[in-house]
C-alpha cells in the first residue's frame, strides 16, 4: 500500500489555486478519508518565479512539464490549465505515462473526450472530469453512478452561468442586455470576450458531455443545434412573463425510439418548472428518467472554490482507486451508436412574435399558413395596434416538428401581411 | 472473475417489486455496465404461493430467510422489507455471512446505522443505503463522494413528502389540513397512520442519517429537536405569505465551532430560497459547503420506481466492488465525536403570532419582555383589532438563541396583556 499520493498540478489560475487551497486546508480530513496524505509535488505555470499567495513552496512551481510527466513518483495529474491543444497533449502524455488524470477542461472533453477516455482505458488509468460541467454540482458522478440503473429520457440544463446571470438581471432588474453583460464582466462571471457564452458554444460543449453520458453514446459538437442569445429582442422577456414563462438559455437533450436530439437555445420555460427559478450565475440540470421521474441538481456553475471542490472530489476518488489498485477499471465505451434525429423528428411547441400590418383578413391569411403546414395553434393574441398601423401578433403552436416550424417561418417571412418575424422560441419543459 | 452476480431480495412490496422490475427491464444495460449479468435468485415474502405480477418464477419466492442467508451463491442481500427488529437482524445475519447489503430502511439506519456499518467493515462487506433518504435523489452518494473534499456547514431538507404535499395543498389550493391529509392518503403519499410523518419522526430519522454523513459524526435521534406540524394554526400560512415566507416542514443540520444542531420543525422559509418552491410530494436537500457554497438536490422523495432506482444504483455499486474484489473497503468510522449544542448556542430568528388585548401600553409592555431577554425586534405588525377587542400581534426577532426564545415565550404566556401565543416559527435559510 502506498504511503502517500503525489499530485502534479497543471495550471495555477482560478481553479488551480482553489485546488491547492482545499488540499492544504482540508489535509487532515483527506488523510482521514483516504488513510494516507495527499501532496502537491509540482505545479506547472508560465512563470515559476512569480510570487504567489499560497502555502506551496516556491520550488514547487516549474515551467517544465517534463518535471511532472516524467517524475515517476507523481501518481496523479490534475489538469486545470485550460485551453485545448496543449491541455489535450498534456493529458495524453500523462495517461501514456500511466498516471491518473483529473481535468476541469470542458473544451477538451467535449472535443476529444471519447479518445481520451479510450486512451485512459488502454493505459489502465482513471480519467475523471466532474468539474468540466456544472462547476461544484456533482453531475457526472450522478449520471454515472446515482442514476446508473435508470434510463434517462431527457436532460434540460442551465449550464452557462454568464447567460443566466444576464437574463436574470434583464428580467428582475429590467437591465438592458448591455448593462447586464457589463455587470457580469465586472463581477468576473463573463470573459472579456463573452462570445462563447452568449453564442451558446460553452453550453453546447457541456451538453455534449452530459448527453453522451446520459444516453451512453458518442455525441459531438456537430450534433448540437445552437442558437445564441443574440436573437432575444426588446420586449420578449416581458411577453414571456405575460404568458407565464421565463426566457432561459437552456441546453436540452432528449432520447426516444427515433434517436437523440441535443440543442442549446433561448427557450420559454413555464414558470412552474423548477428551472424557471434558477437565477443569477447558478446552474441547474433537470433530469428525467424512466424510473426515477423528475430530479434536479442545482449549484454554482463556476468559480474558484466550487469548481475546485469538484476537482478535489475527483482527486479523492482517483486516490481511492489507486490505493485499492482498481484504477482504470471503469468501462467508458459507449453502449449505443449515436442516432441524431432529423428536423422532422424533433417535436416541440413554438412561440412566434410577428410584426404584422393591422388590416382586414390578416389573421385568416396567417393562420392558413399554419394549417397548410399541419400546425394547430394553441394561443393567438393580437394586441391593440401601434400608431403606425403595425401590430405584434403572438402565436403559440401545439406540438410540431422543427421542420414544420422552419417551413412556417419561411412562409411567414414572405407573406405580404407580415412586416417581419420579430422573434421565436421553443417552449421547453411543459410535458413533465 | 465472477460470471454473474446473484441477489437475494428481502421483501416484495412497493420498493421490492420496483427493484425486480428495473433489474428485469434493464438487464441488458446492467450486463453492459458491469460485464456480467445480475440475477435475483430468491425473494423472501410472507406468502410464497400468492400470485404476483412479475417476471420472476414462482419458485423464486420463499418464506424461509435461511434459503437466502445460507445460500453461499447469493452475493448480495437487498433489504426492502421495512420494519425494524426483523430487518436489522436480517442485515446483521447477511453481513456476518459475508454478503454485501443494500437497504432502503431509514428506521434501521437511523437507529442502528453505526453498529451495522461497523459490522460491515468488520466483515469486509459493503452496506449501502442510498434509498433510505430522499427516495430517488442520490444524496448519500453526493455527500460521501461528490462533496467529499468540502466541509459542509449546513444542510436543510424537505425530506418528508407527505407533510410537503399537505402544506402545498394548504397553501396553493387553500385546503384545510384534514382535506389535504385525506388527499395525501388517497393518493398513497400518506400512511394509514400518518403520525410518524406529521409529527416529524420520519424526517428526524432521515436528518440523523444525513447529518451523520455530512459532519462525519454520530448523530442519534435524541440529538434532534422535533416539533410536528400540528402546531400550525389557521391563518399561519397566509401570514407567512404576507411577510414573504412559505411554511415548510424542514429538517436542518448545522455545524460551527460550538458543535452541531439538528432540528425538524415547521419553519418560515423566505420565498426567494430554492426550498420554498419545492412543492407537492417532492423532496429537496439544500447543502451549504465551505468551498462549494450553495447546492440543492431535488427529486421524488418516495414511490416504488424512484426508490428502486436508488436501491438498484447501490446494487450496481456493490456489484462493481464485488467484481473488482474491493468490497467492504469503505471506512465508515466517524471522524469527529458528536458535540450537540445547547439551547443557548443555537441561534435563529423567530416569528411570533400573539393574541393580545387591544389596550393602551400593551406594545411597550410586551416589547420590554423582548429587551429584558436581550432580544431585538426586526418587525412588529399590529393589525386592526377584532370586534371582541382582541388583536393578533406579529413580532419577528433578530437573531436570538433558542434559550432566549423559550424565555421570551414563557414570559409572554404569563403577561396579563396576552391572551395566548397562537404560534411561533423559526425563520430558516435567510443567511445564505
Amino acid at each position: 500500500m502506498k504511503s502517500e499520493i503525489t499530485i502534479g498540478l497543471l495550471g495555477f489560475g482560478v481553479v488551480g489555486s482553489g485546488v491547492a487551497t482545499i488540499l492544504h486546508e482540508h489535509q487532515a480530513d483527506l488523510s482521514y478519508k483516504l488513510g494516507v496524505p495527499v501532496k502537491i509535488k509540482k505545479v506547472l505555470v508560465k512563470d515559476a518565479t512569480k510570487k504567489r499567495d499560497t502555502a506551496l513552496a516556491q520550488e514547487t512551481f516549474t515551467t517544465d512539464i517534463d518535471e511532472l510527466i516524467e517524475d515517476r513518483s507523481i501518481d496523479l495529474i490534475v489538469e486545470v490549465m485550460g485551453g485545448t491543444t496543449e491541455a489535450k497533449e498534456a493529458i495524453e502524455r500523462a495517461l501514456r505515462a500511466g498516471k491518473g488524470v483529473v481535468t476541469a477542461n470542458k473544451d477538451v472533453m467535449a472535443e476529444s473526450g471519447f479518445d481520451l477516455l479510450k486512451l485512459a482505458d488502454e493505459n489502465k488509468c482513471d480519467l475523471f472530469y466532474e468539474a468540466s460541467v456544472g462547476g461544484g454540482i456533482p453531475l457526472i458522478r450522478t449520471l454515472e453512478d446515482g442514476l446508473a440503473s435508470d434510463r434517462i429520457r431527457a436532460l434540460t440544463g442551465i449550464v452557462n452561468g454568464t447567460t443566466n446571470f444576464i437574463l436574470t438581471k434583464m428580467k428582475h432588474e429590467k437591465k438592458t442586455y448591455e448593462e447586464a453583460l457589463a455587470e457580469a464582466t465586472e463581477l468576473g462571471f463573463a470573459e472579456s470576450d463573452p462570445s462563447a457564452d452568449v453564442d451558446g458554444i460553452d453550453a453546447a460543449r457541456k451538453m455534449v458531455i452530459l448527453a453522451s453520458l446520459a444516453f451512453s453514446t458518442e455525441v459531438h459538437m456537430d450534433d448540437v443545434f445552437v442558437r445564441g442569445m443574440g436573437v432575444i429582442q426588446d420586449g420578449d422577456l416581458e411577453l414571456a412573463e405575460h404568458f407565464g414563462y421565463t426566457v432561459k438559455m437552456a441546453g436540452s437533450a432528449k432520447k426516444d425510439e427515433d434517436g437523440i436530439e441535443v440543442a442549446v437555445e433561448p427557450v420559454f420555460i413555464q414558470n412552474s418548472h423548477p428551472l424557471a427559478s434558477v437565477n443569477n450565475e447558478f446552474n441547474a440540470v433537470y433530469v428525467y428518467g424512466d424510473a426515477v421521474g423528475e430530479t434536479m441538481f442545482y449549484g454554482p456553475g463556476a468559480g474558484s472554490l466550487p469548481t475546485a471542490t469538484s476537482v478535489t472530489g475527483d482527486v479523492i476518488a482517483a486516490c481511492r482507486n489507486l490505493l485499492l489498485g482498481v484504477n482504470g477499471k471503469r468501462m467508458h465505451a459507449p453502449q449505443f451508436t449515436c442516432e441524431v434525429k432529423n428536423d422532422s423528428q424533433i417535436i416541440g411547441r413554438y412561440f412566434h412574435r410577428i410584426s404584422i400590418k393591422d388590416q382586414v383578413g390578416v389573421l385568416t391569411n396567417l393562420s392558413s399558413i399554419y394549417s397548410k403546414h399541419g400546425a394547430s395553434i394553441a394561443t393567438v393574441v393580437q394586441p391593440e395596434g401601434k400608431p403606425n398601423n403595425e401590430v405584434d401578433l403572438i402565436m403559440i403552436t401545439h406540438h410540431i416538428s422543427r421542420q414544420q416550424h422552419q417551413n412556417i417561418l419561411q412562409d411567414l417571412q414572405q407573406a405580404p401581411e407580415v412586416n417581419k418575424v420579430i422573434s421565436y422560441y421553443r417552449v421547453e419543459g411543459e410535458n413533465r
